[in-house]
């Protein structure tokens, strides 16, 4: 058996949070030391400086830049708001404590730094990992939505009061949430050999119950619908890190199909981070092509679908062949299924016929 | 220490069930051995005959019934639609599989059962809980929906593949997921005194993290928003089978409040079950009347929230004097509030100076 090693680990991921914050706060120091006003340089995240990288198979910011300066009237707020994001996210890593981008709003009334509202707060947020060029949860701040895992592989725990502690998550037949203490733990022992992602609780029960991480050694992944990022996170670790291959079923829908297109190449509003795409995951289906192959049960696409459709065909992330060619299926047939059609054969059918069929033709990518 | 013990098992649920639907299927038999045309008789669901009962403390159905008869050509399409309701129930409880409501409606394309869409195999199902008065979850049919668990708590699951397997609900911080394996699991042991079900994701990380599990032998749920079915069925039997008591934290607005409101007396819809209640579970806020004693950041209500307000006043869940005034000062003040807005005076404080007086009070209740 293949027992594969992490090539990570938490405490290299607290140092250079720690590390980079600190060089921030540095630099403002620097700046005041020599008489300047400090100010910050950084990506531009206007639309115009969103760009498609063929290579990473990201988006990816381009090459403008904003600057926020103390010493500009109308830039002192936003400077100071991210000054104050910076110390209160530093202050979480070191205090090891996490906080959702509601708290952050919140408690920036604690220290008197006001934010209109949330939207507000979260657009800095964003700003300050531009800066960081590091993702948030990096920094403790997570997003509220949850999904699960399950499967053979054993994890330690770091957050406080669990450090150290192991967890096998085979051993809770609904899933282990998919939040702060996961995201961070080390991945400690695995025989699995592969990584299946899964849009729906439902058919991730069912996968569970007919015990498909034994029978093709797979962890299984609910993504919830569109994946939060600590998942999207903890599936590219356990690509890069465990060198798991990927695989993602979805509904045979534009939204299924965009489902596994953000695991795997991320969404625009990411464009500034590495950290939470998996460029070798691979979309297993639902397929335009497999509504017809296996005769599912279908409805017909809306007007939405459609529209949604040619929206993807335009999209840079959409122009390798295999998945032009499941767009425009979708639109000759102007059918869509959901994974649940499959129990129109059986309850098992998915995991007995039409998985098997899908793992050998990834092998093959 | 307390350890408590439970007073029901998986396996006479299990037969419980298994027992009802033969009943169902015997009766028709008999219908057809003694040369009747077979019929189901069962109480109403219409919205007139929907009462609230006062000592159960909810919704309940009055003496009104409906009638389906095989006999009747208006009828056949339905009562045949029951039939094989009941007829896969029975095979899932027998053959230990679980189902969404969505499997349901594509599983009967397998056996030549029509229905128009989910919406009509949904409102089956709820025909069948009221045939079988009996929750559609005993019946291994199960929500999507998900929420989590955490404390001290050790279960034994019951689900093919895991029986007999323990499991001890405080190995994984960010918590388990509360789906048909949790929900049908035996109580094993717990040392816990109190269970607090809390509305939000963010919250429930923060309790963990602060430890008020250990502080104050809590079982914590996240009810992840509006409660699952599931999560309100676990927390009746966390009520009803280890006599704790049931604590529950929502946002300090009409929705926040109705969604304690769910947990502890049930929605109209499940006018017609006894299981997804929990009528000694207590409300511990955020009260409208806390934003004023912890002067707490807030939002103006909304023409929306005032409309719920007042339809909140004329339910007969909300007589209680208690609920009644909380429900005056939301209008007086015309203001809400989300529970991380005590993160305004620090992110601990909400467990370190709120809960405790929340706790104290509840002891008065």
């Amino acid at each position: 058996m293949s027992k594969r090693k992490s090539t990570s680990t938490a405490e290299t991921r607290k140092s250079s949070a720690q590390a980079l914050l600190k060089d921030l706060g540095q630099s403002v120091y620097s700046d005041l030391d020599a008489g300047r006003f400090p100010s910050l340089t950084f990506a531009s995240r206007s639309v115009r400086n969103i760009v498609y990288d063929k290579k990473l198979q990201q988006f990816i910011l381009g090459a403008a830049t904003v600057k926020r300066s103390s010493g500009n009237i109308k830039h002192i707020r936003p400077f100071t708001q991210l000054l104050w994001l910076a110390f209160f996210a530093k202050k979480l890593v070191d205090e090891k404590k996490t906080s959702t981008l509601r708290d952050v709003f919140y408690s920036a009334q604690a220290f008197g730094v006001e934010f209109v509202d949330q939207a507000e707060s979260d657009e800095l947020i964003t700003d300050l990992e531009v800066v960081m060029q590091m993702a948030r949860e990096g920094m403790h701040i997570f997003p509220e939505e949850r999904s699960a895992i399950f499967g053979d592989l054993t994890i330690e725990y770091t957050v406080p009061g669990y450090e150290g502690k192991r967890a096998d998550m085979s051993g809770n037949p609904d899933g282990v949430m998919i939040g702060p203490a996961l995201t961070t733990a080390e991945f400690v022992d695995t025989d699995a050999e592969i990584v299946i992602a899964i849009e729906k609780g439902g058919l991730f029960t069912r996968f569970v119950e007919e015990q498909v991480h034994k029978k093709y050694k797979a962890i299984l992944i609910n993504t919830a619908g569109q994946p939060p990022r600590s998942t999207r996170f903890l599936l590219r670790r356990l690509n890069q890190e465990l060198g798991l291959p990927v695989g993602i079923l979805c509904d045979a829908d534009p939204w299924g199909a965009h489902i596994a297109m953000v695991c795997k190449g991320g969404s625009a509003n990411s464009a500034h981070l590495r950290e939470l795409t998996t460029p070798d995951a691979v979309w297993l289906g639902v397929w335009a092509s497999d509504i017809v192959k296996y005769k599912l049960p279908s409805d017909k696409l809306t007007d939405v679908d459609i529209k949604r459709l040619y929206e993807l065909k335009a999209d840079p992330r959409y122009t390798d062949k295999m998945w032009h060619d499941e767009l425009d299926t979708f639109l000759r047939i102007k059918k869509k299924s959901e994974q649940e059609a499959f129990a129109r054969y059986g309850l098992s059918y998915i995991v007995d016929k039409y998985l098997p069929e899908k793992l050998q033709l990834m092998k093959s990518f």
